[in-house]
């Protein structure tokens, strides 16, 4: 079995596979880290393990994991299984490097957009087996906060399905304006690759996968998990190397 | 001739009118609003004048300009040339009062759907003579600032045209997303109306309305004054009840 790490800015996901499936995923503090990967350790038995540390771990923390784990530290000079045209690599974050992996491993000789839609929506292209590059643009939480941050009199909401287009309230002008408004935005740039790019492959993934899915016109494949997915195809490409 | 003064949060614009065109537009810092209004009284024969304080003005600054200018404040009892079935009407922006009066005015016997593109995105639906609500959502400088502030590596950028919706490296991935994000975001909304309404007008106003008209697909008129012009509208359906 191989075990995934993803940390994020508060959080981070320990996912175990058992050769290519998902068996489980737990949520954790960051700073529970140790004490988690020693459970999962006592459960499971984890051969191979990659870490992604898109906010910094400490090294006190790093080392431990090391010392636990065969760990594979996922960086900019981390092989991967596509060739890479972005013109600076090294701000390629890497949450946009698994994906670009997952995508490249599950539909080699297709063109695939892969939407993550978290903190930020990014857009990221691969272009039969290349990646290319994409875009970046505020998540849904963000531009509810941003209404409300950057204005005197705008409230702050929590998510909603909006009941119709036309807002009668400042409540429900907001939640059209900030649902709606990513709907478009996502139909939209799905329409612009289709008119560049035949054999579009769309996928969608990130912590509001699920609420957005649904309202999208394009056909998409929808999974939350594609972050987790794509570090195992980077770790499984990794271990064929050794 | 009349006086038109929309004041923001920082500052302040005054527009002349002659009869119904806009003579000139002057753009100025809120605490000099009564220097300014004074200048203009020297130039130019003002007959009547209407005040939008999105941002409250000092008491002692209004009082001032009473004082200076036979004056119409706009607030949530002033008389309007149109009907009003927003849910919480107090709530409703003056800018946006303002947008809807410019709709009804200007095309009475149309579906007007007027998007004001500044600090925030705002839609305004106006339904053959009847106000009924639409949506905000963040505006083009407000995406970068967010993407910035609430991220702990993206950069501060300034509105840029992108040369791709590919983005190739991290600042034209910001531009791609933000630029192209509005974009689908305005066009997406716009067919969002045309499907449920036809013979449906198209306005597009605020800063960011010359960056953004020649972008579009959607055929919409585009003019950054309607706010001043829908303030005119108001003072002149006011004059009309004395």
């Amino acid at each position: 079995m191989d075990l995934i790490i993803d940390v994020g800015n508060t959080r981070a996901k320990a996912a175990v596979f058992e050769k290519d499936s998902l068996k489980e995923v737990v949520v954790f503090q960051k700073e529970e880290i140790i004490s988690e990967t020693k459970k999962i350790l006592k459960k499971n038995k984890i051969r191979h393990s990659i870490i992604s540390a898109v906010a910094t771990l400490s090294s006190e923390k790093l080392e431990k994991l090391h010392e636990l784990l065969d760990l594979i530290e996922l960086n900019h000079s981390t092989n991967v299984p596509f060739n890479n045209n972005y013109q600076t690599p090294t701000t390629l974050g890497v949450d946009r490097i698994a994906l670009a992996a997952y995508g490249v491993s599950q539909f080699p000789e297709r063109n695939v957009l892969i939407i993550d839609a978290g903190t930020c929506i990014t857009f990221d292209f691969v272009n039969k087996g290349t990646y290319l590059g994409g875009a970046i643009s505020p998540g849904l939480k963000m531009r509810y906060k941003s209404l409300n941050n950057y204005t005197s009199k705008l409230p702050l909401l929590e998510t909603k399905e909006p009941s119709s287009i036309i807002g009668n309230n400042t409540n429900n002008s907001i939640h059209s304006g900030v649902v709606y408004g990513i709907v478009n935005e996502i139909d939209g740039v799905i329409n612009q690759y289709k008119t560049k790019y035949q054999d579009l492959t769309v996928v969608l993934t990130g912590g509001d996968t699920n609420f957005l899915a649904k309202q999208l016109k394009n056909h998409i494949f929808a999974n939350p998990n594609l972050v987790l997915e794509g570090l195992h195809k980077i770790l499984i490409y990794n271990r064929a190397d050794d």
